[in-house]
């Protein structure tokens, strides 16, 4: 079973995109395991390049396996091309890491690791919403390899 | 203050999607009026096309002044371009209406109708991440408007 490592800078503070999250968790251990590694905000910094260099570092060192990076420049897929992206990848590797940055972005230093950037559009979302665009997506990917009913 | 008119086919059923749309309609409240109609799902219809008919006129009977339809092939805006769509239509409208179809989409008649179409993107979200993404979307529009912080 492949293991999806989820890589993201800061928690979800509000109760709902805590449960939110849970809710597609749980389905996705049907189809993979589960692992999602919140790294720490670096908001002691004033200067947000410091910041991103700081939460770049961090998030470097949690990529495991195949890594995409979630980037609103990056190439944007349809729910089934997304699906195929997740089904080519977990013929050749055992973990998929799918990294979401902070408030700020990313460095350059994660930007040009980590070549392979999905985006879901050109809309900036609230890095909690996005994580929860990134769980729900990733599961209706699994369900559309392996056939299932899901259109809601 | 401008009224904001969503119009949607089918009701939130789980309670952190419910707990997500208050908090944004509780932010919301600071710039407009915020009017959710929900209509009934058609599910006693077994044929498609029947279905989105008759949500179709539903549909319809609610739309107040300026109309947009969520549509995966709409335009695609940037936050910063829908927060001027949005000021735009301010300006002409007292109530700008915010269309999300059912689980099948909308009929053509509905898509005839409202000429204007907006698109988050090519995935395909469920209509209640679709609601939640369009509340916030909206809410950051007129945060852009005013000037106000937020990138969070």
């Amino acid at each position: 079973m492949i293991t999806l490592n989820i890589v993201c800078v800061g928690n979800l503070k509000e109760k709902f995109w805590q449960e939110a999250s849970k809710e597609y968790e749980k389905r996705l251990t049907k189809f993979c395991k589960v692992k999602i590694t919140e790294l720490a905000e670096q908001n002691k910094y004033e200067n947000i390049e410091k910041i991103k260099e700081v939460e770049g570092e961090d998030i470097l060192k949690h990529i495991e396996g195949k890594a995409f990076l979630l980037d609103i420049g990056g190439v944007q897929y349809s729910s089934e091309e997304y699906a195929r992206v997740i089904e080519t990848s977990s013929f050749s590797v055992s973990t998929i890491t799918l990294v979401i940055g902070g408030s700020y972005g990313v460095s350059e230093k994660v930007k040009q690791a980590i070549k392979d950037k999905i985006s879901f559009g050109k809309a900036t979302y609230p890095h909690n919403l996005a994580r929860i665009i990134l769980l729900e997506q990733t599961y209706r990917a699994f369900m559309i390899n392996g056939g299932g009913k899901y259109h809601k």
